[in-house]
């Protein structure tokens, strides 16, 4: 497989996922720089011209909840996700939604408000916002939806690697971790396992 | 089961799966003129204040991309999704997370801006981009990801229900649903489906 990636951004979550699977893969990294990410031949492989993107044997597949249950599927011995139980998968493919759809969404307003508006005073409305907004989801995944020890309970899942990798963008928004608790300490817990260690270094994280 | 739903929302497409696969369930409408998705007793059962929630035996589901894969897998005779296929199944998490996180997102930003931006010259400024951004999201649609007859191919799946629920959003969006000929076909062919009618009727959509 090979997985095209962006240092610190989302990509983070899918390559601790290809560690922890114990995938074989090859490294792409894109240049956000000069919006490599936007270039013919990436937009070749992604269309969206974003990251990730996992190309595999039978084509390519994009978005972040998607990499991460195909990972957890197509190695089912590392037990990365529930997936005999259907409530139990639907309570990760929950959690991973709202990160995707809701706190990544939440955060971006702060880098990426040219996606949503053209004035430029508009954009710096939108940023002075993120810290509140980030500071909400997080106190609702403290209260409301993290297990503990992990995020859906006493398994490990690819949920905690996403929420570990957005946990990384909250000082950049002004937020304290250590405002959550349950979420700062498996942070940090995340931090030392053998599949994120490589992954931190490489992204400078 | 007990489906929580407000009407024309995104909740159409967990309504329509539901019928899709024969489910026995009852309908608790939610009043958005009086807030009723913020009210305490909804609250506990989504502490987000969104709809849809599904009341299962085992809890609550919540988060569209969820409810839909639930019910693919948990009915799984009606065939909504190609479960045994990882790479397939990927496809489909991967549009359904692209309409969840990028499409729905964008459509929101004309009447729900007030989650991003406090200042109200900035959300009218949200609201003058919807018609760009929601029609480079379906131009995406139509030329990248739309297989044909249905989303995925030629097997329906539950990504055709919730792209057909938001094709329902782009005249309120200001874009011409027959500027997508593909897209455009389907959400006709859609609306002629069993499943789907009754759901029509009750949203009035």
């Amino acid at each position: 497989m090979i997985f095209y990636y962006a240092p610190q951004t989302v990509s983070v979550a899918s390559h601790i996922t290809l560690n922890e699977v114990g995938a074989d893969y090859e490294l792409r990294k894109l240049d956000f720089k000069v919006t490599e990410q936007q270039s013919p031949d990436y937009l070749k492989v992604n269309p969206k011209g974003r990251v990730p993107a996992l190309a595999t044997d039978q084509g390519i597949i994009t978005e972040t909840p998607a990499i991460l249950f195909y990972l957890a599927q197509s190695f089912p011995k590392a037990k990365m996700a529930p997936l005999e139980d259907a409530f139990q998968l639907a309570k990760l493919q929950e959690f991973n939604a709202y990160l995707c759809a809701t706190v990544h969404v939440a955060h971006a307003h702060r880098m990426r408000g040219s996606r949503w508006v053209d004035d430029e005073a508009a954009i710096k409305a939108m940023q002075a916002k993120v810290p509140e907004t980030m500071h909400a989801c997080f106190q609702l995944i403290e209260n409301e939806m993290f297990k503990g020890p992990w995020v859906l309970g006493e398994n490990y899942s690819v949920c905690d690697p996403y929420l570990f990798t957005i946990s990384n963008w909250l000082e950049g928004d002004s937020v304290d971790l250590n405002d959550f608790p349950q979420i700062a300490e498996h942070h940090w817990r995340m931090r030392e396992r053998d599949a994120v260690k490589p992954v931190l270094e490489l992204h400078g994280l």
